[in-house]
């Protein structure tokens, strides 16, 4: 295989994810054209020795490897667009938050223009890129995540999760999903305790030190979720898990109880449904299952 | 000071976590006695050096510090109302889940009696005890704090609220109202990509690593909460954070868009409001002020 940094990459988008993309690719000495909306955001790739292009057309034609990161889909065709004549024969790599069917579109829109189509979904934030903990999802052309392997594996470690174009897009969402949702819980926590004097700082440094020690509870559910039996010895029960002293503690203190109330209401539909002595993991037939 | 491992401590209630509490003591050398409302679960424990109660009332009797790890507030009362008497004089530590309401209830319930009270909510699984990781928060007698540190220690890092007996339960609610909610979104993504034929174990191992990164940003959401500046700059904005592409994806998967949706509702009452373009950390203004 010829040395992959012959590939030329061009990069659409220089936002704060773009501009790390951007800035990865540069510095492992890949020839490296850089193309955004607004001026101004190529300076410091520029210094650092890529080359700004004076509009996307002229971007598109410097690549071998465009790499895409906007705002949204839309974003996305309107951008590119105008400019599928010049990315025939060319690859894209499009790491923009879309939809599963967004990306399916987005393929079944490439493969009409005879353009290689790879999604993907970055799983890190900016200051993250190139560095541990960052992964990238990928799927699509498994020919185009094979053959810029090195230069998909400078941002972060590289999944592939197979030919359909919307896969990686479901679990970029799905682990975002489960990002906002903790979020939301740290934050019901820490209105929680605001009325008690204490600081968001200092409920913060306890609450990530707790979370992230609580993943570890995952692959015990996961285990039970995929063995299909939710009866098996030694977990928590859906009864134990009743959540009515946290409830009662948050409306004590005068805030919302929804962001709670919605865990609750997972639990209670399946104590309701008679399965009150099972484990915590069936909540996930309360998901699967929208009453 | 004398030697701390003279006082002899007294565990009622063995289960999982009570278990593990009392291994802990038994192993550090201090005289221990153990009791639990079943039997046999006290065996092992006698076999590595505790003695156990035949009654409540002998397991009180026999102690300076009686740790109380039962199943609710109601347990507690049942357990300990009728040996009241015995406990006058000695300390006892209650690390029972309770709410703050009632660990205050059973802080002048003991004052009433003689007892010296001290509240603690633990912040780990059984099998963190003693490890890292591990940390006891306690609330109450200061006195007894400071004079059972060492035991205290044993079990974890131990941090004090201060003498209302309340606030280690309030604190404790707040950092499981937020495991339970990250729970309630692991879940929800486990069964976004489900459909797709990827494993819950396949999803908890990304998840796991994802969310433990991602509470990297509590602390700045903590800044902005605690500075009570929504609108400074380098923040993602609320319009930016707008969920539609996790529901639409999920309602795709034919799942309930109750628990993403959840979160959906705190941003959009913001935008509603007119707060759309200030940080995502805005969202706690939705829960300080049910609608």
């Amino acid at each position: 295989m010829s040395n992959e940094k012959n590939s030329r990459v061009s990069l659409l988008g220089l936002g704060a994810m773009g501009g790390a993309l951007a800035a990865a690719v540069v510095e492992a000495g890949y020839p490296t054209t850089v193309w955004n909306r607004s001026a101004g955001k190529a300076d410091a790739l520029v210094d650092r020795g890529a080359v700004a292009a004076g509009s996307v057309r002229e971007a598109v034609a410097a690549a071998d490897v465009v790499v895409a990161c906007l705002y949204d889909a839309a974003s996305v065709h309107e951008v590119l667009d105008p400019v599928v004549d010049e990315l025939a024969g060319r690859t894209l790599v499009n790491v923009t938050t879309t939809t599963p069917e967004q990306s399916r579109e987005f393929a079944a829109w490439a493969a009409g223009h005879g353009v290689v189509y790879l999604d993907g979904g970055v799983m890190a934030v900016p200051s993250m890129i190139g560095r541990p903990g960052s992964s990238i999802l990928y799927s699509g052309s498994v020919a185009a995540f094979e053959q810029h392997r090195s230069l998909l594996d400078l941002w972060g470690e590289s999944a592939y999760f197979g030919e359909d174009a919307g896969a990686a897009s479901l679990y970029d969402l799905a682990l975002l999903s489960g990002m906002y949702v903790m979020f939301a819980g740290f934050v019901h926590g820490a209105a929680m305790v605001a009325p008690a004097g204490v600081s968001a700082g200092d409920f913060a440094e306890r609450s990530a030190a707790w979370l992230s020690a609580m993943t570890g509870g995952f692959a015990g559910f996961a285990a039970v979720i995929d063995g299909g039996d939710y009866t098996v010895e030694g977990q928590q029960s859906l009864e134990f898990s009743s959540l009515g002293d946290i409830i009662d503690a948050s409306a004590a203190q005068g805030i919302s109880t929804e962001v709670i109330g919605m865990v609750q209401n997972l639990i209670q539909r399946q104590i309701d449904a008679g399965h009150g002595k099972e484990g915590f993991a069936r909540i996930i037939e309360s998901i699967k299952h929208p009453s």
